[in-house]
Order: structure tokens, then sequence, then C-alpha cells
């Protein structure tokens, strides 16, 4: 007989010890990502999964914003963020931190989801806007590009379950 | 040098396509989930992942509608959905048909989602409302409860994200 847990039960971290915990060394980088919704899940994803940080690039919303807080659930408050005017310009300073950057997209040469072999170093996951994807620029500088394989009518899934399913996927044997 | 896809370049299945293809014999129960977001993100999934059906239940809203619609991206024509007047009647139905039901919840004795075994048998998921989650009832009536396990500060993931990873963890080596 299984019986529900409240949140004090669950022993889930505190701000603090959040923000003092070993993070994975996963950075989310949201490309024009227009919808605040969206940006909102990642953050409470991004916190679920312990990750570094998101960087909020182009016309991507940023904390504090009544709209993300809807979805982010308090989330913004632990997730380390940045903003960058560019995701050209993120890339770049990724990369020069030894960052492998991977856009995550329908395109040809990528690499399938269940394909890709993941072993916790520094990696940097690029989802792009709602409608235009990963610009094909930052796309290209890209190291690579990880496809979630999909079988139905739809061209993609929506951009906060594609965060889930990516980051699952990488730490599904870590946590 | 990769390309992004448009949808015509996928090979993605047509809506008639959809409706005669061999379905992953797995339903999904909407336990009262008061999103209409959620309830198109549902569908949009499922949609990618061939799933059987989607049985929306007690409050949970139903197409046509135009804020299932925002999510959904017209995942409603090809997914085959059902309404039941109550949870506890969708398993009872269910249980009838030879599905194994689980909940998806935080609970005490929860098999984590990383440890649960599937095999392509038949399989119903309940996932419950925003803020109370799967009846106890309802829970008490399932086979088990499978739990995403979560390392940050919140108590749960969004649904919508929670479909997204149950979904692709079944079926990651079956896409």
């Amino acid at each position: 007989m299984s019986q529900k847990l409240k949140n004090e039960e669950l022993n889930r971290l505190s701000v603090d010890a959040f923000k003092s915990a070993q993070k994975r060394p996963i950075v989310l980088v949201l490309d024009n990502v227009r919808s605040l919704n969206n940006v909102g899940s990642a953050f409470r994803t991004a916190d679920a999964f312990l990750i570094e940080e998101i960087i909020l690039c182009g016309l991507t919303g940023s904390p504090p914003n009544k709209e993300i807080e809807k979805t982010a659930l308090g989330a913004t408050a632990s997730v380390n963020w940045s903003h960058c005017e560019t995701t050209l310009d993120a890339i770049k300073q990724l990369k020069e931190k030894k960052y492998r950057c991977y856009a995550v997209e329908q395109s040809t040469n990528s690499i399938a989801l269940n394909k890709f072999s993941y072993a916790d170093e520094k990696i940097a996951l690029v989802f792009g806007n709602e409608v235009y994807g990963v610009d094909q620029e930052v796309m290209t500088t890209c190291e690579g590009v990880i496809e979630v394989p999909q079988l139905g009518t739809k061209h993609s899934f929506n951009i906060s379950v594609t965060v889930g399913i990516v980051l699952w996927e990488l730490l599904r044997d870590k946590v």
C-alpha cells in the first residue's frame, strides 16, 4: 500500500543546500525561446536534476518575471542562471571553458538521443525557438546535434518536454 | 555539418497512417488534470510515441478546445482519446482489459523510474492533478507507483514533463 508523500517528507534540498551542492556539469542554453512558460519549466526541471546553469540568450525572458514563476514555482531561486546577448556568444564562452556543445534538433547527421553517450563530462545543450528551432549558425558552431526520435505525426516535442527527456536520458544512471 | 529538417523531410506519419499504425500498448490516464496546457502537451507527446489512448477523467478538459490545441498542435486528431466520469471507473475498465495500472507519484513503496522494468505488456499510467496529485483511492487501486527520482528543491516535475520522461524511459529501447 502506497501513501503519497508531502514535500517535507521527501527530504528535498533547501535553496541554500542546492546552491552549495555539487552540480551535474550540464548547462542549458535557451536560444531565443519565446514562451515564458517554457523558460519556467526549464528552471523547474533543471532544479530537479541539479543542473549547473541555464543561459538565457537573446529574446529569452529572464527572472524576475511572473509568467516564468508560474511554471518555475521558485526554481529561479535555486538554479544558477545568466543572460547572454546572443547565443553565439554563449557558445563561444562555453567552448572556452571546455564544454562540449550540442544542439537539440531535428537535423541531418544528428545523433539519436538513445545512441548518445555521456560520461559526466562538461556539456552544454542548446534548445531553440518554438517556431524556428535552434539557429542554423548556432547549430553549425556546435560539436553535434542530438535528436529525440519520434514516431508520430508532429515535427517535434514541446521544448519543456524535450528538456525533461534529454536530461533524464543523460542522468538516468546517475539519479 | 548538420542541416535542420523541415516537417516534410522528416517522413512523419499522416493522421490516417497514425490511426492505422500499430500502437504502443500504453494508455495515459489523466486524473483530474486542471491545466489545458498540460492536457494538450500530453496529446503531443502521446502522438510522438505512438501511444494507444489517452483517457481524460473527471474535470480534465477534452477536445475540441482552443486552449488544448495551443499545445497539442493538432495531435488531438491523431491520438485516440475518451472521457471517463471518474478515474476509478477508468482504472476498473482498464483492469478488466488486463492492463497493469501504475500511478506516477511521489509515494512510499514507489518504484524508481530507472528501476522499473517494462517489456511491452499492456500498461496504463495515471498522472494526477497539479496540486493534489493522483487521488489516494485511485493510487490504492493501482498495481504500483512509479516515481521519477529528483535531486533538487521542488516537490515534483510539471505533468507535461513527467509524461515525456516516463514515456521516453519505457520506450527508449523501442524507438
